[in-house]
């Protein structure tokens, strides 16, 4: 704890999901003020199909 | 907000997810009175062999 | 299966979830072809301080 | 319900997912004093580049 | 990881949680083959008013 | 999208979720390249009596 989930368009590299959970694990330290290893992330990869807005797929949006 | 998560066992067709996307959207609507492009809809496609019922995985049901 | 949840904001009356619990049974059962006692409705009541947009609380925008 | 999520890394057998199903099952039915088929369970396999520990993901670790 | 979470209706006590948390541990580390400190488990009370099964809100049933 | 869930324990004031609100949008929109508005947050408070760890609950550790 804290366990920060990141629900997001596929697509993105490893390259950006290492840089935004160490920025993550930094901002949460810093106003939550728990230690590194507290701080657990986990994203999922949406496809665009899976994804609605306003009663649209991101697919035919 | 709101956003409506959906797990269903994967196999649905895009097409289905396409009009359960907009009829829910059209219900989330009327009954909370919302503006369609608040409500945003995540479908997670479970595998059989991910979901268990009464201690079993539905590969063995 | 279909466990679909939903995240608003507090304040729904019982009244309205019954009729959206309804409302989106049917249109599950329609679009995905499954029976009525297969889908799971859950809904989580979201207070305003526990939700940002564009970097911003509900309670302060 | 109870509903179950389980979020492990990817790379568990389907034979080691039948018998934890099953395994946590019994122990909920057993401690929340419900009936097998009202126990559901969900498993999420996670890739080691979609999970961070301490800011940093664990393909890195 | 792994992270389990519960959600069940809530009324049930912390002793009952105790003793389920430790048992669904035991059966994490035995089938997954990992350590104790590496399965975190979470418990989401549900009232009867915010859950539903064919379309009925469990406060009706 | 992207929707990021925060997992915290319980406690922690309007201020300081306020703050952590701004910095998870701000390493986000960096990182992922999406503009503010569509950056989601949500915070669960999490009860020490809901979180295990090792098979203990929290207020037993």
């Amino acid at each position: 704890m804290p366990i920060v989930t990141i629900r997001a368009f596929e697509g993105r590299t490893v390259e950006q999901k290492r840089k935004l959970a160490k920025d993550i694990t930094d901002v949460v330290m810093k106003n939550f003020e728990v230690e590194a290893d507290r701080v657990l992330i986990h994203f999922f990869d949406m496809p665009k199909h899976n994804v609605a807005k306003a009663g649209k797929l991101f697919i035919d949006q």
